[in-house]
Formats: C-alpha cells, structure tokens, sequence
C-alpha cells in the first residue's frame, strides 16, 4: 500500500469518549424532557466525539460531488446515454443540478471533482481535475481499472477533501455523478456484503424489470469474471469500481482522519463506503449517513455498515442531494446542544423523579 | 357558529389544479430523472397548487408556538410541575428554547402566543396575549372549557396568522407548550378518530408504564363524564381540548383561508389538525406533517388526516421544533423546482425510453 494512504488510515482514530460523555451530560441539563430530541441528540453527542469538542456549528461546509464514467454502460444497462455525465458536469458547474440548488440552501459549498469523465474538460475555475483515465473498462471482460488506478482515485480523494480541509472545512457531504455508477455500486455491494446481485442491484434511474434482469446478469457477470477478494477492499475497487466510487472512498478517509463528520449521499457513497470502511473499521463512527435512496439495495448496504438513515424521503438522484439535507439536520444538532438554555440559565423546574 | 369563523371557514377553498398541472409539467423537465426527487417533487407540486404558482421560496417563515394549561394536570398526569408552562414561555422569548435554536437556524421567527397560562404574563413586546382563562378546567370533573371559549381560542389563533400574513407571511409551522397538553390531545384524539384511549394515550415527557396506565384512565374518563360528539368539533375541543389547541385550530384554518401552507408538528398540533379539518375538510390539502413524533399515537392519528410525515427523528419535545426541520423539507422542494434548470436549458441529452 502507498505510503500517502497508510498515513491518513493510521491517523484515523476513535471517537473522543470525554467529549461524548461531556456532550451527553449537557443534553441532559437542557431545558426539554431528556430523549426528546431524539436523533438530533444522538447526532450531536457523535458529532462532539468526532470533534472532540461540543462546537457551535459549522463555519465552512462544503458537498464534494465527484463525476466518472463507467466501461460497463456498453452492456446497456442505463437509460441516458453516457455522455450525460459529461454534461451533467456542466449543469453543476453552472448552478443548474439538484446539488447546486440544494447546495446553496444549506449554506454549503458545492465542489465538483472530474475523476474521470469520457472525453475530459478544458480547465474551468470550478472544476477540479483528478481524472484518472477517461472513464474505466467494461467490468464484464476485464477488471474497470488496473490496483494503481484505484490507489490513486483513493489518494486524489483524500487530496481533494485535504485542499479544503486547509481552507477550514469542517463537515463534508458527499455525492457522485456517473452514468452507469449504479451497476458499479450494485457489483461492489454485491463483492463485499456477500449479498447476491438480485439483492443489491435496482433500477438506477428508472429502468423496467425486463432492464434490471439484464442488469442483475451484468452485475453477476462482472462477478464471475473478476472474482473481487471481498477481503481486499482495493481489489474490489479496481475490478468491479469506478473512479469516482474510488475517489469518494478518499474523500471520506481524508475527512475522518482530521476529524471532520462525513455526511454521506445514498447508494453510490455508499459502496464507497464500504470500501473505505474496509480499509480503515474506526471510519465509520465518522459517517453520517444522510438518508434511505429509493435504491433498492441501498438499505441492505447500510445494515452491513451499521447505519441508520436520518431521512427517507424516496429521492435517488444521487449528487449529494440527500447529503445537503442531511447537513442541514446535522446542523439543527449541533445548534440545539450548543444553542440551549440549562434548566438551571433557564429558571425552568425540573422533573421530580426522573424516568430514566 | 360566529361570523367571523364562518366566513374563514369558507374561504378555504380547493388547490389550484392548473398550478398543479404546472409544477408536474416543470419537474418532468428539470435534469433529473424522473420522479428522482421523491417527496421533494410531491411537496414542491402541492405547495404550487396552495400557493397558485410556482415559487422560488418563502419570503416570511415563521413558526407560532402557543402555550396554555390544562387543569387535569390535578389527576398527577405529569412529570413536570404546572409552572413549568410558564417558565418555559420565558425560556421561549429569551431565546433558549429548542424552537427558539430551531427556528434561528431555518430562518423562521418564533411568534409566542400566551392562550391561558396559569398566572398570566406582564407585557412583553415578543409575547402575544390571547389569553382566554388561566387554564383549562380539569376534564375528568366538567368540560375543560364552555363552547364560546372553544370558539373564542380558534379565533384567536385565526387573528394570530392573519395579522402576520398581512406582513407577508407565507408559509408557518405550528407548535405548542403546555404541561398536560398530551392528556388532552389523546382524548381529543380518541373522541374523533373513535380508537381506544390505549391506543392513542401515550407517554408524553417520558412517563413509566404505571404513570402510562393512569394516564389511559384519565383520559378514559375524562370522555367518560363528557361524551363529547365526534361529528361536532368545537363540542371535542371545549370538552377535552385545550386553549392552545383551539388556538392551532385557528392558526391552520387562518393560514389556508389565504393560501399560506401550514407545517404542523407533532401530537399536539396533530389533535389541533383533527379539529380544524373537522371544521373544513378542505384544510387538509393546505397541511404537511412535518415529523412523525416519538409519542405513539401519533401515527394513528396522521392515519386518520391522511397525511404522512416527512421526517421520522424519534423527537417529542413538541414548541414546534418538528415543524422548524419540516419547514427546511419544504423549502427544499420549492427551490429545486423553481431552481433547477431544465434539460433544455441545460443542453442534458433525455432518456430515450423514459421508463415511466
């Protein structure tokens, strides 16, 4: 493994216990029924482990969306073409996606990163490039990308989010763009759950059952054929990833080992996670995870990492827009902790006997 | 019935289905697949068919939380001593409350509303006084209040909405405090979704299994002494209901009779809901439930409305911090179907078979 990579994993640590006990005995001071908060009290009791302080809120949030192409759409498994990821690229860029809208709502930045996308970009002030290649390879005849490959989309993840760590980012959301990404999260799912392809592989952007039988095939055959190592969450990456799922996976290892909560997206960050999960276990206290898509399979790979969805709201778009949601509830968290009065600044009586 | 509740009562009229043709139409077209988007696309084409139009956001959100007291805190339904309601009115106008961190953060004002607080409160220029007695009679004895107290609450909380919507309100969540206001919430709710008492009584701040029982006996008996007639509303709330829960009635049926959404939170402003939409089933269409609360009964009772909440955080604390994260919801779905710019605009090729 790259030196670059074993550093950030090592410098993943546990959650700050001094700080959760801190944070937990404040929410019992505020002036509410203790639990009434309910997630937003969970939430900010992790939040404040992660930080290792109660904070106020956040000063610089930001969504990284990253953009890649997929091989396997010569397998017709999508029902845009694959040149809508390029444009769609544009559309962030030009304020015009469900993540720029969103993004801007929440007060966060929207960042968008070309890992790889079909026929690459002239330079634009708001795209940053870390393409690795112009899209990976057909994942039912050959491994998406060479181990190198999906070292380095790791690394240019952890660079991107350490660029904007430098410049004070303090919670991250993620999100992706990929014709084709799917069938590549679905195989990925699929390697490192031990779950089979029908189980984890849905209908993308909406294809019909006729479709998604032809693409459960897809995903089995990209299976068969590469034979991941589920132990390996780098051989599972370049044999059956892509890119931006490689990319993401850097994202949220870089956020995690300077302490800084990832809020992540739905199916796509999702197999993400399971790889970066794979590589570093102490990760996931670190991950927040947004929402349930509407992708079936998603619910499945967020038992195996031990996630609770804060929202279900039947999206799958995909982008980070379930993230932007999520950091505004994370946000409403934070401020409730911080923000309260005690019943003692409050002048407010306490319960006679406690029920808890 | 008087005059004045008559005529708001009939000027709640139907959604505009051209609008609502309008905003299906427009979100068809944003890049995105279709219906991707979820919730976000059902509410943002609702809030066209209340609002007429499409819009691109709210210009004055606010949240009106209403407190009051309830005399079957005598029966020992509680935890948390009667004063409590007062000195949390305070804790709302100073700025410490959860609504009061919550409604900051959405960028909502928090407007609080005095409907009978025992003891009353001296002038403050952020407390609106509608007091209509110092807390409801105890309901397991007489009727917690006479008839014209119940319409007079409603009224209250009609003028309470409209003076804002003269200032340009346009959209406003509800919420409540009132130490005892589950136990009347139950019973209203009980009265008309005609559900046993044990199947909609719950344990409010966090009451024990005993303290749950008493609690189901109280409210049993409280609708036991005053068979209040489920087909006339203003007989429930002036039976069981409370001064703040007529004062939400009023609020809601205020805030559709000018075509303002309504965002309503939790148990309380749920039996609020039973009694407004009692009054004009029109109203229906014009609420959104924000959460689906901790206090069990309260999915029976958006069972009855029809309505299906779009946040499930386990909260309970009531004050409208439901409503608060509900508001966000809202203001997500609008902005990404005024905002989002269409595959024509944006040079995004469509699908070729649209799976829909």
């Amino acid at each position: 493994m790259n030196n670059y990579l074993s550093q950030v994993l090592n410098q993943i640590k546990p959650l700050d216990s001094k700080a959760i006990e801190a944070a937990r005995a404040r929410q019992n001071e505020l002036t509410k029924p203790r639990g009434s908060l309910g997630r937003l009290e969970e939430l900010s009791i992790r939040i404040a482990g992660i930080k290792s302080e109660i904070i106020r809120g956040f000063n610089y949030k930001a969504i990284i969306t990253m953009a890649a192409d997929h091989g396997v759409v010569e397998e017709g498994v999508t029902l845009y073409p694959q040149e809508v990821t390029k444009q769609m690229v544009f559309n962030f860029l030009n304020g015009g996606a469900g993540i720029s809208v969103l993004s801007r709502l929440v007060g966060a930045r929207s960042i968008v990163v070309d890992m790889g996308v079909v026929g690459g970009f002239e330079p634009h002030p708001n795209l940053i490039c870390k393409m690795i290649d112009f899209g990976t390879r057909n994942m039912t005849r050959e491994p998406a990308m060479t181990r190198q490959q999906a070292l380095d989309s790791i690394e240019s993840g952890i660079a991107v989010v350490e660029a904007e760590i430098v410049k004070g980012l303090d919670i991250v959301g993620t999100g992706d763009m990929g014709i084709g990404n799917t069938t590549a999260s679905s195989a990925i799912a699929a390697a490192i759950t031990g779950k089979p392809a029908e189980k984890i592989t849905g209908r993308g952007e909406g294809i019909d059952n006729e479709q998604l039988a032809h693409k459960i095939n897809v995903v089995q055959r990209a299976l068969d054929v590469n034979k991941p190592d589920s132990h390996d969450p780098i051989d599972v990456l370049s044999k059956v990833g892509g890119f931006e799922i490689g990319g993401l996976a850097g994202v949220m290892l870089g956020a995690a080992a300077h302490r800084v909560p990832i809020v992540i997206d739905g199916f796509i960050s999702g197999a993400a996670a399971l790889i970066a999960t794979g590589l570093a276990p102490a990760l996931k206290d670190y991950l927040i995870a947004a929402h349930l898509s509407a992708e079936s399979g998603h619910e499945v790979l967020l038992q195996h990492l031990g996630l609770t969805p804060l929202l279900s709201l039947n999206m799958r778009l995909g982008e980070g827009t379930g993230a932007a949601l999520g950091i505004a509830i994370v946000e409403a968290a934070v401020s409730t902790l911080a923000g309260m009065a005690t019943f003692a600044e409050a002048g407010v009586s306490q319960v006679q006997k406690e029920a808890e």
